[in-house]
């Protein structure tokens, strides 16, 4: 804020009754300019977006004191080299999703995503009053980093296929871009997973060197095209009922912050995780219409294919569990918690959800 | 922060090699304090918390330069005045829900609920990105407020009743504490609605004064004890498929407030708003299962009776958008968002969230 400007509204403060004084002692917090390396490119602009908020709203916090200058997934490091890179001091935080990191350890993938997981509400609710963030905190500890939960983008689309999916049966040979634990579980169905960058996911779709390919959802999908190339869009994403995304802090950085800054980069965390779900929310709508417009075929997997899913998803979490202390104990956590929600959402909120959306519009109520 | 704890802090941010330097200009925000007269009692701990959370997080972001007071419901005005003390001055702030106040305008209901509405997330959706908060700030122009999203119940219960539901003819005479457009919705189809404060409900349902009486959700529900005097515990609330909360600012004090003291308190309702909900979410599983060991019988509601209640809430939307102007401005965008959510997350979210709650949990998957 310029003098002139505060001295203004100061001012006001006094007329307006509210007690106004000097603080009693003047403390001058220091500059300080740090780096974030996000693993996401500028045309993912509600990912790398949420970054580049959270950014803007530390410095308008601190009074431009506390300045983190974002950058996009390459330009300093690559984008799977995020947490390496927090986690060595090369930058003082970044943006991420923690799943890219299971080789190093599978339990990181609670921070965003596994498969028949819980929907966006219900991570929230595990990572702030269900004991989730201090689990993921303990985790983090081994790797230098201390983590925030920043965005969500709520349920994403199964991706684009070439070909229907009618049946267990048409997974067999199917080449699809998929990673992570999706990948492992449809692998066992007889899915060829590949690992394809996500600028040369279209032209591998149009050449025919893959069949299917999964990305987000329709607000980023629509982006890159893929509908022309490959027309039915299936959902639901069961590998990403929800996924997180995190900023990291390298644990010494964070030591080092002045509390306030402290408080500023965590609050603003904050407000990115309901910030980017509801700016999807809001933008996928349209996106899928223009895809409809398009030609995309929208269909939901057949449940038989779910179901197979979901048994080799809990084969899968068993074997995990045998080989991984840290994510036999959050799994173990976690898969308690996830039953309480479903226990509760399907309550209330689920039978809400439901009746709206199959009540029979009147005439008068616009587009259906 | 403690000046030995800021030195210390500051020194090590040097170590970490963070570029630190005192700022150029020394810039000391004035001592500020508000009050916030809340329309909530400390009993409802979720609710009147929220409130405390925002200011610890204002006073934390602003090293105790700018403190709320919070006030609970009738400590300086009672519970349904605080909109009139915030557009008066007599509080510099509020915690309220909008929907109190639609005997001022019925345009209001928009910030918390409508009977039908959206769930939390599509609510968050409509204020932050889909042109919802502006809407809203307009209207509250007219009273000399601003307001802030900050916080949600979700999906509420549909309250205790001494008897059951079985058709819409069970409605008729039922005598229900139950206020806004759902009583004037029920009133339609026979219900008699009672309004009654919170601590009259349990001894009015006990002695059979009301038959019924809508609250909250099990968290607030189980502590006043209603499944012991109306054991019947119906879903959805369909009135407030979600309800949003609503922190009130006058307009002069907002002006009136050093940039970076708007942000914090700005930044500190964003959180609370994500906050709120993963609080109830986690926190209302356990009273539910209380709730059920201690007798309570959940039902949800016959379809012909949400069916009916439905159509009469269009006819009702219908009156409010003839009767004013307002009204009918907010509800053409509300609807026609709404209706874009509904076509969004039917697809791939609400098909997530159906397929894990009715999928068959293997043997070892612990409690069902």
């Amino acid at each position: 804020m310029k003098r002139r400007e505060f001295l203004k509204n100061a001012g006001i403060g006094v007329a307006g009754g509210a007690l106004a004084a000097p603080a009693a002692a003047a403390q001058t917090q220091p500059q300080l300019r740090w780096r974030m390396a996000s693993s996401f490119p500028k045309s993912l602009d509600t990912l790398f977006g949420t970054a580049e908020q959270i950014a803007g709203r530390v410095s308008r916090l601190t009074e431009g004191r506390f300045e983190i200058r974002v950058f996009a997934a390459g330009e300093i490091v690559p984008p799977l080299q995020v947490m390496d890179a927090v986690q060595n001091g090369t930058v003082e935080c970044g943006q991420t999703a923690s799943y890219y990191y299971i080789g190093k350890n599978p339990a990181l993938a609670f921070d965003t995503a596994l498969p028949f997981g819980m929907n966006a509400r219900q991570q929230n609710a595990w990572m702030y009053h269900g004991g989730g963030l201090q689990l993921m905190r303990d985790l983090f500890k081994q790797y230098n980093i201390v983590n925030f939960p920043a965005g969500n983008t709520g349920t994403q689309m199964a991706g684009w296929y070439r070909r229907e999916i009618k049946s267990v049966a048409d997974l067999k040979g199917l080449k699809m871009r998929i990673a992570g634990l999706a990948g492992q579980i449809l692998e066992k169905l007889g899915v060829v997973p590949q690992q394809i960058g996500g600028p040369d996911i279209y032209p591998a779709l149009e050449r025919g060197t893959i069949d299917a390919a999964e990305w987000v959802g329709p607000y980023d999908d629509e982006k890159l095209g893929f509908h022309k190339v490959a027309k039915y869009y299936y959902y639901p994403g069961w590998w990403e009922g929800s996924a997180m995304l995190s900023i990291y802090v390298n644990a010494k950085s964070w030591t080092s912050l002045p509390k306030p800054y402290q408080e500023a980069l965590e609050v603003a965390c904050a407000e990115a995780n309901v910030n980017m779900t509801a700016r999807y929310d809001a933008h996928n709508t349209q996106a899928l219409r223009k895809l409809v417009s398009a030609g995309a075929q929208v269909r939901p997997f057949p449940r038989p294919v779910m179901e197979a899913c979901y048994n080799v998803a809990q084969e899968l979490y068993s074997q995990l569990s045998a080989k991984s202390a840290d994510f036999k104990k959050i799994y173990g956590a976690w898969s308690r918690f996830r039953e309480d929600q479903y226990f509760w959402f399907r309550v209330a909120e689920n039978t809400f959800d439901n009746f709206v959306y199959s009540a029979k519009r009147p005439a008068a109520g616009g587009r259906k």
